[in-house]
């Protein structure tokens, strides 16, 4: 890590706060913010920030990525130490990519500031630890919000991802602007995996409003998820076990055909 | 979290240490660990773990998953307090799905036991985080190792998920036992993808040996990567920002025809 203490120029770092709990933040993580002078974010990530003398919290709403990424970077080109907060992964469907996009459109200065990112639990690792080890053989992780790509390109992933048997992992199926694309997306999935295969809902993972559900596609309905719900597709050979409480669910490692 | 203290029967857990750095092991996963009886583990993991009073390490052999978990398993029903570890994450070619294959083929009271899954930092987050964001759109993961499948279907998936646009992570591109499975990757990569396309090679990512190359798959060669090289192919869409040291590569958010 670099020398903070000696560093007198700015910085910008681009964090992951893990799904929620305290106990997932990672050390280096909470260091970095030990540092900060100012930390920017989505409001409700931001608030998980404890305040402090000497730190400013900049909380923007959703949907204003580019504006916040901007508006960090300039204060880090200002001297400012600056750390971005994310939910879970900065660089799943976060605050990771909107960085460079305006790094790379914005002042030629700014590419020679002092950028670092660091991961954190995603939300589709903590859903996937909760559930037992859905995604424990080859997978993909699809974003199913329309909102920066077409419905088209939506559903030719989901086809060529069951054509594959990926187990697979959604990013925000539903939202109150878009409540019929959810129901579209399960259409496609009965269509190409069949009705018995298992879908898993995972809600606000390592949060007191935790929940989890275990069903198949036949028995999925769009009103299972939420924009705080991680939903995992198994692949074909995604198994369930029975057991008092809730099932574990796992993807063996094997397929069938493979050399012993 | 299970108040450890009153709790005078064993546990499992099976823990994510993340990619090698100290500093990206969560707390919950350091608070189990200070825990434990015994350490269970391939035997560079469990090395990662200091030796103390109390304190049992048991390493094991590289391909001998589903022994080591069932002795963990053997273990915990025994009333230890037992910890497998795993690189990265747990749930992410690693001990997770190894764990429930155990336990859904062993003895039936081993689905009553107090089994928990920790996740760690993947090494494919820790790799895109070195990078920038190369996987900040849709993506897949897929370990290229054919010990437990069909090459036939490796071939397929890289097919489909070219198909699909989505950037690619793979584990395990190559061991000395098979040289040239990643020789055959690289070249339907190109066939399917293009020689423009980037492709990362992200080594040891967080430890000293850490080493990162960014190149096309026109420049890509087998020997780039070895056991320890995690590697991202683009989408269509990955870009690399050139600036004074290594670029920044990462996938925009957007996809082309997307609502404004």
């Amino acid at each position: 890590m670099r020398d903070h203490g000696k560093d007198t120029r700015g910085w910008l770092n681009v964090v992951g706060l893990g799904p929620g709990a305290e106990a997932m933040i990672t050390p280096e993580v909470s260091a970095v913010l030990a540092e900060a002078t100012d930390v920017v974010g989505y409001v409700p990530y931001v608030e998980r920030i404890p305040p402090r003398p000497g730190l400013t919290r900049h909380g923007s709403d959703n949907r204003e990525e580019i504006r916040r990424a901007e508006q960090a970077l300039r204060m880090a080109a200002d001297g400012r130490r600056v750390v971005i907060v994310s939910s879970g992964d900065p660089g799943v469907f976060a605050m990771g990519a909107a960085v460079f996009e305006a790094v790379e459109s914005g002042e030629p200065a700014w590419r020679e500031l002092d950028i670092r990112v660091m991961p954190g639990i995603s939300a589709m690792l903590a859903a996937s630890a909760r559930l037992g080890a859905p995604l424990g053989h080859d997978f993909c992780c699809i974003n199913l919000s329309d909102n920066l790509k077409t419905r088209a390109l939506i559903e030719k992933r989901l086809r060529l991802a069951a054509e594959a048997d990926f187990a697979m992992a959604f990013y925000n199926p539903r939202s109150r602007a878009r409540p019929d694309g959810f129901a579209r997306a399960l259409d496609v999935l009965r269509e190409t995996c069949g009705p018995q295969r298992l879908i898993m809902f995972a809600r606000a993972v390592s949060t007191p409003e935790e929940s989890l559900r275990v069903t198949t596609l036949a028995d999925a309905t769009p009103d299972m998820a939420d924009m705080r719900t991680l939903v995992i597709v198994g692949s074909s050979l995604t198994r369930r076990i029975a057991r008092n409480g809730a099932p574990w669910v796992y993807t063996p490692r094997s397929t069938p055909g493979a050399a012993p």
